[in-house]
């Protein structure tokens, strides 16, 4: 430990965890720019080497982060389904929920900052838990022509574009989620 | 003209074109990142100061490449409009097809590069240029519910959110522009 000055310790395996939360933190504030594994460590009380154990190079840290965020954004998706009257509407409520809450992580998960998801085994995992809910959802729709062979891509383009749109400002005057409500065909007030 | 360094000399008016051209070069190559008024100076031969005589900073640089970027893209989709079968239709694959184009001008256009679209008049201008075009393909379409108040609006978010999908990276198997023109409804050939 280092003595001139205040260093936190860790148990093996919770200085990841503090590490990833303060990343976490930063994406939250600033976006995607915002996140360093060098200011991570600062907020973990950490060197920036202790760092580097962890985390090879902030691609690895962008890649952890965006894992969380598959895996939360699954979650969010999961909740949405349950007890539904329109599970896969509902759900697509919850996806431009989740991007105009969380924009940087939004932004992190599905834009370029990481260098190839393909790389990452735990990304793809995390990617393809949120595509099951995705398409479990799908089945359930009425809407979609069971005949529609890109009925599920056309339902993601929807919810993605618009999630899009209203994180980047395109449209001011609305409420997303309102509009997520209006594209999805339910009543604008949640019953 | 500095003597110890080779400078251009440019005529009035035209100092600025070849700095939008070499910022615009900068974009293609390396996205919004990698445009700076000092490298566009550099490639326009110019000194920084000279840049900033035409660009107050770099968002007033990247206002005028936004601009510039919705008076192509405008252009691209009344290209797609005249003559087509189903204008409207094919106004989406273009809008797709624009994005896989050119990726960093797309993202400079719609995503957060811009501090606030609203400080720029010729900005608000080329959107509105864009939009206008967007609502006369639109009054054309006969896939349009013509009493869907949110017609227009889920057909915008469709293809924004497929060429965002594609050019992120997120549909790594499939050609965007045969997407497009299934979500169109378009045969998937051109005739």
């Amino acid at each position: 430990m280092n003595t001139s000055t205040a260093r936190a310790t860790y148990h093996h395996g919770d200085l990841r965890v503090a590490l990833l939360a303060a990343a976490r933190a930063l994406l939250d504030e600033g976006g995607v720019s915002a996140v360093s594994l060098r200011e991570a460590a600062r907020r973990a009380g950490v060197s920036p080497a202790a760092c580097y154990r962890h985390f090879a190079d902030k691609d690895a840290l962008l890649t952890a982060l965006a894992v969380q965020g598959f895996e939360e954004f699954a979650q969010a998706l999961g909740k949405a389904f349950k007890g539904a009257q329109q599970p896969f509407a509902e759900m697509g409520v919850a996806y431009v929920e989740f991007a105009v809450q969380r924009p940087g992580m939004f932004r992190l998960m599905f834009g370029p900052a990481v260098a190839d998801r393909t790389r990452s085994p735990a990304l793809l995992e995390a990617i393809a838990g949120s595509t099951r809910l995705f398409e479990s959802g799908l089945k359930t729709s009425t809407q979609a022509a069971p005949d529609d062979p890109v009925a599920g891509l056309r339902a993601w383009a929807t919810v993605h574009g618009l999630a899009t749109l209203a994180i980047d400002g395109m449209l001011p005057k609305y409420d997303p989620v309102m509009l997520a409500r209006a594209l999805a065909k339910l009543p604008l007030q949640a019953p």
